[in-house]
């Protein structure tokens, strides 16, 4: 008899910050593809486009004329999932239908006048110009007690629904604390009741002992592949300090975050030599809701490939309606994360 | 001040089976289309193709023939999951690492030996057997006491991740106890516990009376559009009867289910005069658990389609780190898929 093997058996992982499992198929990379390879879109773009609503300049659909900006900037989406203005409303018929109305705004946050470039083409500095703008909505939109949860994210490239090249985030602000923000909230605290320390800091302590999922760090983040990963790529950045928002980053902090960000997507952009799809976004401590000291900032980092620049995981019919499942192992996509240039296959010249 | 209303506003609904939110947007779909088009599979398929691992008499990847078959067939996939030889383990490092071996199998049921056809083409009689045939491997895979869940399921399209277009679906079974699975018993359990009648028993009761989201129906079967359907045109099929398994099921039973899958796969094709993609399966009481009294089987349907034959939903960012988010009402799909033939367009030489 063979003794188990996380490397090569099926098994499933705990994921600590949401209660949920999944299901691990070390093996399953050997079946042949024949199914479908994604169009990559061309990538060769100006870097002023005149068609597009977000470059300097031109008119947007609600017939506003974007400033001649020349670092990030921010407006509310011209068509909103959430608006501001939403009666208030519910039903609860039986317990079987149950409905309630939800107030929120969602912007949009261009990344650089350029339409040319990505957040890896950027230089630290213009990075941090992008995160003092979420703290400053950040900021902003937590002014409004209506609103108990922030979500800053960003859809990058077409795969991932994102329906213009230029580069930009979203954030959308919600009356209501938002499922996944629920399941993690519940598990840090449980945590922090039970050992007075963030559920995160103990996790990295763990991960930083056996240097096994790591894929890049500085002196205020760490990047790793976490240990119960969805998506073949799946990251996650963590700060190692204990804080509950993006407004808690001391000025250091907020030039290594910048510094991890340019690092990390620069990885991701040389794993295929294409620019990286993903989608990403920070979770954080909801927003007027009380003291949320069990809060531990993270970043989360969700790509769709996992074969090449055009074959994807599709996580579909037994992960929608039975179990998430990934092909490959964590440990093994840290490897090849961790053994990428930090230097941006378009810089690299020689 | 305007009065809410959920046909305009921004709200959120609660899935009963899952315990989840949904958040729905019903003005949303005002908003321009500039990202991604799908692009569609060739639809001309020959009768048999000499390079399809499923057609009749062709080799498969182990090296196995298909036999001649005339109905539908079953065996076991050449690259599965789920391996019924993993070897036992676990690990649960400080309560931060956690995993544990997981044992299975998966199986492929294909559909028909013609490679040009799909479920709705199939007649009646047909369908019969492939629901014969789904009894017959259920009672198969339960008789090992190692299995705990059996999941029925189909993906339909390439871009639900089906790599061959024969007309096929898929079983995995496994020990754990999958995590949509999970939720649907803790919910089902409260409330046969407290109402001593099944969830899905109470809820049909509700639909039928109102008659918003009802698709169409038989003797024995509803197709519905769940009032927290996530995806633009999910719906759910529900025994009228309160059933456990798909085992249980009397001989009329297993006639209707194929009538309504006819009829509701057809109404799909019929919507974008296309070979409509979805992900499919059934749930039902777990296996080898002891008494599942409180279980209702159903199938839910997820297709990926928004706008049109080429644009879909993306389940994306806001989604993935935050909460699953819709544009159109389940009341405005349902009044949709309502209207549509339960004449295949292929079939309307009219
Ligand atoms: O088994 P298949 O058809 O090769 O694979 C397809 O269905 C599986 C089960 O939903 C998924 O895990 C795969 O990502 C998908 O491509
Ligand atoms: O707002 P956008 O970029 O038009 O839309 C994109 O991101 C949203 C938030 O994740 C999703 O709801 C949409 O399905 C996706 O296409």
């Amino acid at each position: 008899t063979t003794d188990f093997s996380f490397r090569e058996h099926p098994h499933t992982r705990f994921n600590i910050l949401t209660g949920d499992w999944i299901l691990v198929s070390p093996h399953r990379t050997k079946r042949p593809w024949q199914g479908k390879v994604e169009t990559l879109p061309p990538d060769n773009r100006p870097a002023y486009d005149p068609a597009c609503y977000l470059c300097p300049g031109n008119r947007r659909a609600d017939g506003a004329v974007n400033p001649q900006f020349d670092g990030p900037f921010a407006f509310t989406n011209d068509f909103a999932a959430l608006l501001a203005d939403t009666p208030d409303g519910s039903l609860n018929d039986d317990g079987l239908l149950i409905a309630a109305s939800e107030k929120g705004t969602c912007r949009v946050i261009g990344f650089s006048p350029r339409h040319d470039l990505t957040l890896p083409q950027l230089t630290v500095e213009e990075i941090k110009a992008v995160i003092r703008l979420w703290q400053e909505e950040f900021r902003m939109l937590s002014a409004d007690p209506a609103i108990h949860y922030i979500q800053i994210f960003e859809n990058k490239g077409e795969i991932m629904g994102c329906s213009n090249p230029h580069p930009h985030g979203q954030i959308w602000a919600s009356s209501h604390i938002p499922l996944e923000i629920d399941k993690e909230n519940r598990r840090q605290e449980a945590h922090f009741r039970e050992k007075g320390r963030s559920l995160l800091s103990d996790y990295l302590d763990k991960e930083m002992a056996l240097q096994e999922r790591i894929v890049t760090t500085n002196e205020h983040f760490v990047a790793l592949v976490p240990f119960w990963a969805t998506w073949p790529y799946e990251t996650m950045i963590i700060s190692r300090r204990h804080v509950t928002d993006v407004l808690g980053f001391t000025a250091d902090e907020v030039t290594a975050l910048a510094d991890i960000l340019k690092k990390l997507t620069t990885r991701y952009d040389n794993l295929f030599n294409i620019s990286f799809p993903y989608s990403a976004g920070m979770h954080q401590a909801p927003v007027n809701s009380g003291d949320q000291p069990h809060w531990h900032w993270h970043m989360h980092f969700y790509p769709p490939l996992l074969r090449s620049a055009t074959v994807k995981k599709f996580m579909v019919g037994y992960e929608m309606l039975a179990n998430p499942q990934r092909d490959v192992t964590p440990e093994w996509a840290a490897e090849r994360l961790r053994g990428l240039s930090e230097l941006h296959y378009k810089e690299n010249t020689n």
